[in-house]
């Protein structure tokens, strides 16, 4: 996605070899037209896969998974992160190691919105070692619905998630893939 | 806002007396044409106001304020919540009781994207005690700008929150007003 990728070009920031900021359109301050763009881009994609519903985690997810949702007609959910968990019931929880963190978190949805039979969207903002969508996939799989696919804004093709993702047998669409961060520099993976 | 009163209706569920859980369509599942039509009430309030930018809080106040933005053709910031912080170099920070969870969190937002002179719309999910908005406002005070209003989806008019703010001379805008939860029944005042 070509305004993607300018953005990024623009205004992201490399603070390392493995970490990209990005806090000035996706996740802290935010830009509205551009998350439209990617929602429809999304939406474009899966148009024919009947999707019943769009699923993400807080917070980062939220601003490209709405409008995904929007453009597809379908409700979001947004599944809730936690540090720990003192009261379970209906809910499907997973646990999910953050690398950038170096914590652990529990996700969890309620069981009252993910039924068996639906066909559910996962979009993320970032895509790294693949930890955050995989236990979203399981929580999807635990409900008995299926996973339609998984949408990146940003996926870091030079940490393993996608290619793990893809060997699990997932669908991945990814907006931006970057190659690499090497040396301060931002290089795409072009389609 | 009737089609959100609608929703309050046939989707709430009186917890208590104090507790209004809306969780099938704002604060865990969402409606994005919901979410979208709130976005365009606060707009059209706003229209005039010369609003720079959208503030809100994360997670459940990201959708309905990224639709705001989207209409208005402003940025969104969304704050930062966090349980204590050890970095707090070129943050804003404002510590923030939460009654519903009975602890203290502390707001924070990145100076860089809050200017003296800006004109901010805060737009939080919920009002109750009125904490969250005024750590906010706090804020964007802090920063020098100016705070153009306060766009809530449900307020809780039974307690003090709206008061509070409308007293501190802040301008509150609530889609749907409560005025009590009592004996499991949702009253709204009419408009």
């Amino acid at each position: 996605m070509k305004a993607l990728q300018n953005k990024i070009i623009t205004e992201g920031i490399v603070l390392s070899d493995q970490v990209l900021k990005v806090d000035s359109f996706l996740n802290h301050q935010v830009d509205p037209e551009l998350m439209l763009g990617i929602g429809q881009a999304f939406a474009a994609r899966y148009a024919d896969s009947g999707v019943t519903k769009v699923l993400t985690l807080e917070s980062s997810g939220i601003a490209p998974a709405i409008m995904t949702a929007l453009t597809l007609k379908v409700p979001l959910i947004f599944a809730r992160k936690q540090k720990s968990l003192t009261l379970k019931d209906n809910l499907y929880v997973e646990t999910v190691y953050s690398f950038t963190k170096q914590q652990q978190n529990e996700i969890t949805i309620s069981k009252k919105f993910l039924s068996a039979g639906e066909k559910v969207l996962i979009i993320d903002d970032f895509l790294a070692y693949g930890e955050a969508a995989i236990g979203m996939a399981r929580i999807v799989e635990a409900a008995g619905a299926e996973v339609a696919g998984i949408g990146i804004v940003i996926e870091k093709s030079f940490q393993n998630g996608a290619n793990k993702l893809k060997e699990s047998g997932y669908r991945v669409d990814s907006l931006a893939r970057i190659a690499s961060l090497s040396a301060g520099k931002i290089e795409f993976i072009e389609e």
